[in-house]
Parts: structure tokens; C-alpha cells; sequence
């Protein structure tokens, strides 16, 4: 018999808050270093409508990669699988930011969801409007999700990132550089930087993520057949180059975030998120990613 | 309603029957390259203990790395997580005989289905032992999975494996300069050569397979934790650098071989084999994973 | 004896004028792309004053990269082997334009002829000045070398370069990234295509080099340990991935440019500049190669 | 005016002899590893036909990688510009002994020095013919070039080489894997492994070294021409990933062993040999660096 939720998070919670080993937190850009690494929270949306959380749940932090999710899912709503022509589905095997495979490949980036991929997602969404009305979509789409109007962005994070972002106006310029931009890195980028600047807090995210859980529950966001494919994409690509750890530690498709969030999904049966600044050396959090094993451990959640 | 399993098999099989746009069929040993490319079978073994199957599904091939799945799961039962140490658990990002990344990272490959990592497995399941007995093992494992004892090695394969196999030599050769391997290289691939070499039917892979449909469905070989991991491995590294494709199109964990079988596991339900000679670019059966995608999506069969 | 040189130019000028396979003049900007690839010139300047030429050596050109060697020259005389702590001194064995290696090398490009490395040394004489008070610099240098002030920046080509030099802003990003860049990416780049947009006849860039003949012959601009420093770095690294080949045809110091200049140092005894617009697969002029070894193996040229 | 060559040379062996940073030697093999680090000598070899040395300039090594050029030298003379079909003549921008670049490149090493090029040389060498044949026209040409017959070929070297030399097997099976060995993987590298194993004096070293002086001084083994080229190769490739640190602060064609000698030429005056068995990063000889930096400083020896 499963365990009762709550008393389940509660412990969990309590058993990371004693942690002492908790990585290190993201510091490229001095708002993400200031945040205290000695918070953990972790959240559940059921398929039938109930919400569980535990710890700094209410808290927000920055979503960073997290919203490479959503983007994905409104570009894919609107190119259809013309996208693919610019982005592969396959695991990259090196980091989120690295350079390398894009010029072995000839500026198509190995997925949607390393740094170089969602660039290319983010230009094609943008393409023949405004940034504005662009991040306006995005927000909408994480609203609706997230069944809460609640969300913004943080603007002093965003443009914080454009300051630091040398690697990311690499990789832009790079694609360009093989004709893969539809727009200037320069407006391409500010669209980015403001989407990976949406703050939410851990129960927002659990609720945004519901539209992945399928099968008819949730928003009905995107088809069932889209659900699938970006649940795959998630597993196999949602943690960079530590995408098979996860799925062989926890076993269900799951997105992190550098602001030191992750977003799982339970196919049919829940949407997680957990949150703790401190990361490994993939980038990924660090308790969130022992809380996520416990979790599914203890639920018998896995797709596999 | 599911639709009615045999009929659907006997579609798609005349379906694939009558493609005439096959891949090519591995020729880099002239026991593979002589292999009819007009011949394709499928076959399901589900979890209440039914069999299905259509088309050549009675005929023998060559399972090749598709062996490294039941060769891992007997890795893993003799050694524990200390195999770990010697090969990793990420997508590779490269082709299945690449020998770069072994550069990159010093010798120890990166999953243990890039060829690589199956030549560490089988190192470590020979460790102090003659090679006729691992190899007796991993049968009496593949016999006993199957429940099915005429399951043999076929010594001519192996043996032409061993002339051509330069590029193997060159990654066992390489292993053992960062001193990631037990055996002699020719000791070692002896064995991994007889082990790919092994010859099974449509039929007999679909039965071998169902120690992974997981709870306390089929053969209990491997305890359940270990199963999901085995499929988590399989989703993502099992397609070479195509995984993240099959991923995305068919949504199941499952491993392919160059002589064209692929097994795919519907953890909980079934377990699925097809074959078709001629391959695609990665090295997959090009038809094969066409069926599998038909299949999955009529059964309404996907982990995500 | 040493043939007549004049009439030697005259012989190799002629031959070329008839060649008709004449490689692909660069296209990646406009003004480079619309150069007339029927033009070819040699010049020689000797040790001992003499200066010799024939062919359209009085047509400017655009130098792009052989403006590397003179601001290498000044950044030396600036920075003095601070400059080695930025950029190494080694043979790439890539791409002129290839990020790869300033990944696996942190951001230090491998020597100061390939885009990343120039960028990094134009950095360097940047450092605390404005572009302008460089370029002053620079074409001081030049101008000095040559001894003819009538050579000039192109600035439609600068801006053009400025336009489309996506590949260098990925490189000049990248370099910040790891901490190698002291100013902007924007103002950096602004002063290297400046640079590289400077154009001078075939005549001008033989005079320009005879400081680099060394054994106190030509201009006096740098000492003789580092003109044979520089004439080494020419050798090794001055034709990008065609070094080698380069030494081993012709033997001699060189620096090549897009534009299809190349200048040529034979120490003790002249300088020489070809010039012809089309260039080989390394980015480097296809007449203006064999012109150089047809040179050098009748005067019986060479360093080794 | 030029120093008295036999006090500098004692200068030089007395301020090396002293120091006692001399780098590590290379353990791979045990006959290897056992050599006193403490020791350091010198030869020079005149145009003119005096000979020069100090320190332990009469105590044998292991030549190595520096037997290259007279593999090379006789290849070409057998094979001629064919050879170069087979490998390039380019530095590789990466480690002796890595394989990276070979598989990118298809099988083509980047040149006869790095150790996949001079298994590939060796193999050209060995075509048609016994490895004890082509070791016999390696050692007569090594002792013609030295004008001494007491050069021999050290066997239990050779036959540890053969134990250890994993990396130089998986080079060589790479190299077949790519169809680019005509003999077997176990008979080139037999025959490359007592090539290696060949144990010179200093003094020995710079005779032999005497016939790429060119300009029709020391024994005429080769054309000028082909000096000329061996020359070039040995200044761009020579010392592996340091050929461009060397020819920089040396300025001299060489090649280096890991043996820890070094064979550096003077075109038209002088044969130099170091040795000294403490190597750097690179795996070229530490002190054997030095007193090359030195003494050409001294002499005023440069190409450049």
C-alpha cells in the first residue's frame, strides 16, 4: 500500500533540511549566488486534483532551465515538426553549455534542452514578433499550467544574465554563424534570458507540470501524443550529461533547472517538483535529485 | 479497446513485407553481409503468458549487442554497483565504436552498450574464469529466460568476428592501456565475440525478454529494482546515438543489434521482439523500429 | 647562380596568369566575395634594398589576416611573454575558425594566427586606449615597415566584416567566458576587423615584411631574438592547418590572409608577397602557394 | 664570433649535470624506468667533420622515436610521395600516442611522427617483405648515416614494449580498422617495437644525424630536396605537441625520444644530439630542451 503523502514529504523534507552536504550553489550571476543554500522544498500534484507539499514550498526561485519545458511545448504547438529540422532528440553527452557537437554538427544542437537547443526554440518561437509578445505566450502558457496567475519574471535576474551570459552570446553567435537564427543573437537572447528569469515557487511548479501527467488529466495543454514525446525528450535529455544517472536512479522523466529546481513527471499519476540551490557537478540539485529518488523509491513511481 | 494482438501483428508484418526500402544489412563480416534483406518478423510475449507472433518469426539471427542486456544483467548479479567503476550510465552522444570519448574520459566508457562498455561487462563476468565457462553462463541465462534450451553460439560468426574485428581490438587494446581491463584482450574479446554471436529466433528473444516486463511477471532472473534499471539503461543508451530517437517515436526501453533484432520490454505487460536485416545509420534495424513505432502507438503502449 | 630575378617574377607571373583552376575567392562577406580572381602578383624585396615585382602588384588588397604578424610585433613590444599567459604557441591541427580546442583548452587559444588567438592579442594591444589610438598604432607600424604611408583601413570591408562575423563574436564570447578577454567582445572585434579590413599592394607587404629578414637587414622595428620568434610561430603556425604542408613545399616563414595574400620570409635575405585571390580548402591562396614554391626552389630558398 | 665548441659544450654539460629539476622518466616499461635520471650529454657533429661532445655522451639509450626520421627517410625512399596517402604531414594539435584525431579523420594520421604515423611508416617499410629484413635496412642505415657499425637493436626493450604497448595495439587495429595497414597489427608493431628499441650513444645520435646537414655535407643517404622535407617535418612535428614550443625557443628542426634524446639539425653546419632521461609533459627531454635553447642561443643557431 503506498504511503500516506504528506507524512511521506514531511519526512523527506525534514531529512534534507539536516543535510549538510547540500553542492554548491549556481554563482555565474551574483543573484543566483545569493540565495540561501539551506533550503529544500518538494511538492505533488496528483492526477485527481489533490497538492502535497513540504518545506520552503511557497518560496519562489528562479526556473532557469525548468522553463525550456514549456517553451518547448508552445514551439512544438506552433512549428510543428518543422522544429526538428534545427534541433536534434538525441542525449548530447557533454555539458548543458558545451560548444564542441555544435560545430561537429554543423550548428544543429543535439536537443531542446541543452542551452544551445533552446535557443533555437526560443528563436523560433519569437519568429516575426516581438519579445514582448513572445515571453507574453510563454508566461501565459506557465499560468494557465499552473492554474495561477502568480508567475512572473525578474527582470533584475534576466538582464543580470545578459551581463554574464559571454557562453550563451557564443553559442547564438555560433548558430548564427551556420544560419541557424532567425533573429539577431542579440534579440534572441534578451527573450531567454527573461524566460529562464520566471521565478515560481515549488508548488506552482508541481501544478504547472500537471499537463505532462497525461492520459487525460491535468490541462489539456498539448495532445496526449506530445505528452509522450516530451516526457522522452525529458528523459533522456532532462539532465544534461546526467540524464542516465537520473532515469536509472529515479526512473521518470524530469527537467532541473540551475536555480536548483526539477520538475518530474509520473505518467498517470502525479506531477513533482523539488527545489534546493545546491548543485553537482552536472548542475543538477543536488538534494533534489536524493528527495526525487527517495520519493519514487518510497511510492514505486517509475516508468520502467 | 486494444485491438486484437494477432491480427495486428499479421498487419504490420505484411506491411513490412512489402517495403522496399530495407537499410543495409551489416556487411563488415560476410556471415552478416549474406543475410536476406527481405525478411522481417515480430513477436510478443505478454505478461498473462501469451505469445504472439507473424512473419519469419521462427527463423534464427544473429542477436548481437542485443546479448548485452542479459550479459549486464549477469554483470550486475556477480559484481554489484562495483561494475560501476569501470563504465558509466550516460548516452554516449557518439557512435557505438567510437573511441573518443574513451580518450576524453581516461579509459572508462560510457555506458555499457556502446561496444566499449560491453567489452568491460563481459571482462568482468570472466573475471577467474575460462571463457567456455562465462559463456556457458550467459547461455544457461538466455536459455533459462527464454525457457528455451535451443539457444546456440554460432561458431562461424564468432569466429569471423574475430578476423575483422580490428576496430574492437583497438577499443579492448585501448581499455587495457588505462588498465580497465582483467583479461587479456584477446581473452576478453574470445568471449564477447561467441557472446554476440549467439542465434535466436523472433520467438525465442520475445520469451528471453520477459525477465524485464518487471512485476513478478515472467522469470524472476533479477530482482525488480533491478529490472527498472536495466529498462532505464535500455531507454537511454540502448539505440547507440539513435536512442533518443526511439525514445521519441516509440516510447519503450529497448535494445538493438546489428544483425537487425530489436527486443523492446512494456514494463508490466509484454515483451516485444522484432527483426529485419537492413539497418539505418545508427546501426538499427530500419524496419524494425518502424514496426515497434506501429505497434507501440496501436497498442496504446508507451512508459511516458 | 641565382637566376635573374626579374625575369623570373616575369616567368611565374606569366604562368599563373594562365592557370585556370584558381580555387574559390572568400565569399562570406560581399566585398570580398566581388575581388576579380584573375589577378595575380609577386614581389620581391631583398635584403640588401632591392625591390622587384610583377603581375598586378600594385592592385590593393585586402591583407585580412597577414595583419596579424604586425600586431603580434607591436603586441610583444607592449606585453613583452605576458602575452604567452593568454595564448599558446603550438600548431593547431583545426579549423582557423574552429572553437573546439578553446573548449578542451579553457579558453586559451592555441597560438596567436588562428581567429581566437588574433582576437586575443588585438586584445592585448587594446588594453587601456581606444580602438582608434590601436588602429593608429597598428598602421604605424605598417606604414613604417613598408615605409609608405599610403596604406589605409577599408572600412566598408570592416563594417561588412562586422555584419556577418557571427563566428568571431562566438569566439570573442567564448574567450570572455573563461576570463580571456579585457575588454568587450563588441570593442575588440571592432579593432580586429578594423585591422584585418587593412589593404595594401603586393609591393606594399613585401616592403612591409623586410623587418622580419632579420640579421640586421630592413627596418629595425623589433630585436633579432624575436624576429626569429615570430619567423618561427609564421612557420608553425601561419597557414592554420596547411602549416605544415606549407613548410614542407615551400620551407619558408609565412603568413597567409583570405584575401589571398601571403607574405613569406627568407631571414637574411628578402621578403616576398604573392597575391592571388583564390584560395584552397585551408583557406589559403592557390596560386599564391605554388607561385611561392615555384620561387623558393629556383632561388634555392629555404630555412632548412 | 663563434664560442670554442668544446668549452661551451662542457659549460652546458656542467650546468645541466647540476640541476635537479630534471623530470620524470618514462615508466611505461620497466627498462625504461630504471635509468639513472642523473645523466646528461652532448654531441655535435660539424659540417666540417669534427665531432664534439660532453657529459656521458659514450653511454647508450634508447633511441625511440628519434629512429622515426630514418624510417621515414628510408620509406620515402622506397615509396615516394605514395606514402603520403597514407598520412599527413601536419602538427596534430594533440598527444603522441592519441587516437582522437584518427577517428576523426578516418585513419589518416596527421603525420609520421606521432606514433599512429610511424606505425603506418613502418608498415609501408615492411611491405612485401620479413620484419627482419626491414630491421636490417633500418640498422644499416642508421649505422651508414652514423658511419659505425656498433648500433644494435636492444631486444628485451623491444620485447617489453611488446607486453606493454596496449595503446600502440589499439592504434594499430584502428588503423586496420580503417584499411590502412598492409601487414597484420602484430607484425608491424613487432618490427615498429625494435625499430623503437634501437639503443644509440650520444655520439653516435649526431653522426647519424650528419646526413640531413644537407648542402652536400655528411653522408649522402638522401636527395637535398628530401633534407629539405625531413627537415620541415621534424621542425612542425617533431616534438609531438611541443614542435611549436620548440621550434620557438630552439628554432631548429629536431626530434625527440622518450628515451630522452633529442636529434636537432643545422642546416649546412652542424648534427646536435642531447640526451638527458627526465622528460616534460610533452614527453620530450627536460634538460635536453635546455641545453638545445642553450647552445643555439650561444652559436648563434637558427633557422630563422
Amino acid at each position: 500500500m503506498a504511503p500516506d503523502m504528506q507524512s511521506l514529504l514531511d519526512r523527506i523534507s525534514a531529512a534534507m533540511q539536516r543535510r549538510t552536504d547540500r553542492g554548491a550553489v549556481a554563482s555565474y550571476i551574483p543573484e543566483l549566488g545569493q540565495v540561501d543554500p539551506d533550503q529544500f522544498a518538494i511538492a505533488v500534484a496528483t492526477a485527481d486534483g489533490k497538492l502535497f507539499h513540504a518545506g520552503d514550498a511557497l518560496t519562489r526561485f528562479s526556473a532557469q532551465s525548468i522553463t525550456k519545458v514549456f517553451t518547448l511545448a508552445i514551439a512544438l504547438g506552433r512549428a510543428g515538426d518543422q522544429l526538428w529540422n534545427r534541433v536534434g532528440r538525441e542525449p548530447s553527452g557533454t555539458a548543458f553549455n558545451s560548444i564542441v557537437q555544435l560545430e561537429h554538427e554543423r550548428g544543429r544542437p543535439r536537443n531542446p534542452f541543452v542551452n544551445a537547443g533552446a535557443i533555437v526554440t526560443t528563436d523560433e518561437l519569437l519568429a516575426g514578433r516581438e519579445p514582448k509578445e513572445a515571453l507574453a505566450e510563454i508566461l501565459g502558457f506557465i499560468r494557465a499550467a499552473a492554474g495561477d496567475d502568480d508567475i512572473h519574471i525578474n527582470k533584475a535576474v534576466a538582464s543580470s544574465e545578459t551581463r554574464h551570459g559571454h557562453r550563451n552570446f557564443a553559442l547564438a553567435n555560433f548558430l548564427a554563424s551556420f544560419g541557424n537564427l532567425k533573429n539577431t543573437p542579440e534579440k534572441t537572447l534578451g527573450t531567454y534570458f527573461h524566460q529562464c528569469a520566471t521565478e515560481m515557487t515549488t508548488v506552482q511548479l508541481a501544478k504547472a507540470g500537471r499537463f505532462l501527467i497525461g492520459a487525460d488529466k491535468g490541462p489539456s495543454l498539448v495532445s496526449q501524443g506530445r505528452v509522450r514525446r516530451l516526457n522522452a525528450l525529458m528523459l533522456t535529455c532532462g539532465h544534461y550529461d546526467g540524464s542516465g544517472e537520473f532515469a536509472y536512479r529515479v526512473g521518470l522523466p524530469a527537467k532541473s533547472g540551475v536555480g536548483g529546481g526539477i520538475l518530474a513527471i509520473v505518467p498517470g499519476k502525479a506531477s513533482v517538483a523539488v527545489w534546493s540551490p545546491g548543485l553537482d557537478h552536472n548542475g543538477n540539485s543536488k538534494l533534489g535529485t536524493e528527495a526525487m529518488e527517495r520519493l519514487a523509491r518510497e511510492m514505486d513511481w517509475s516508468v520502467f
